[in-house]
């Protein structure tokens, strides 16, 4: 089992702007990212979102969303996945990068969990 | 006096990509970005933040950013114009969200920062 880390956002370069920087941060960990609906406009899409789950590395995966919205195409996108999938309700950027950079540090889903409950605010 | 939004971000694309979907939901209020440092990098720049400073319409501008690294340097152009710059040190994402439906809903800014204090995490 390894963890990765999936960015979901509703413009297409927010999400891929947002996993460069936290890749910049976390180089070894794995990060995807989907933004966007299916067209590429403001909104997102769960073929998007799946296709990000897939990318990913990891076989479990830690999911930030920057607006409520996204959060239902998530769990569709999960139902359809072989990956084990959580969604985490926390401040979008800083709750990814605080994920992020645990798991470069080493850390397991439980200290990742302990720490992020300051940034839960969804 | 006129209220508008900045954000700033360590990725130029980032900060695009969330302008422009703020703009989406909030298309009458003023809203400027910088991303990057000054070679489009990972980053921020003061320049960059003077440039969104002035470009936005506003006179009052409320200011979020990713990290905190960015504060510095919008402290350091807060100090160099001549606008009321107010920082937030909120969730980044959905902050300057808040913010900018507030405002387009007509809200001062007192009423904002009455209901950004659930997203202040920093």
């Amino acid at each position: 089992m390894s963890l990765g880390v999936v960015v979901v956002a509703h413009v297409p370069e927010m999400a891929a702007g947002f996993a460069k920087l936290l890749q910049n941060v976390a180089p070894t960990v794995a990060i995807t990212a989907a933004g966007g609906n299916s067209v590429g406009s403001v909104g997102t899409s769960m073929d998007q979102i799946e296709r990000a789950f897939k990318e990913n590395q990891a076989t479990e995966l830690l999911v930030f969303y920057d607006f409520g919205s996204a959060r239902r195409n998530i769990e569709l996108a999960a139902a359809f996945g072989d990956k084990n999938i959580y969604i985490y309700d926390a401040a979008f950027t800083e709750g990814a990068y605080t994920a992020a950079t645990l798991l470069q540090a080493g850390q397991d889903r439980a200290a990742i969990n302990a720490d992020i409950q300051r940034l839960i605010i969804k």
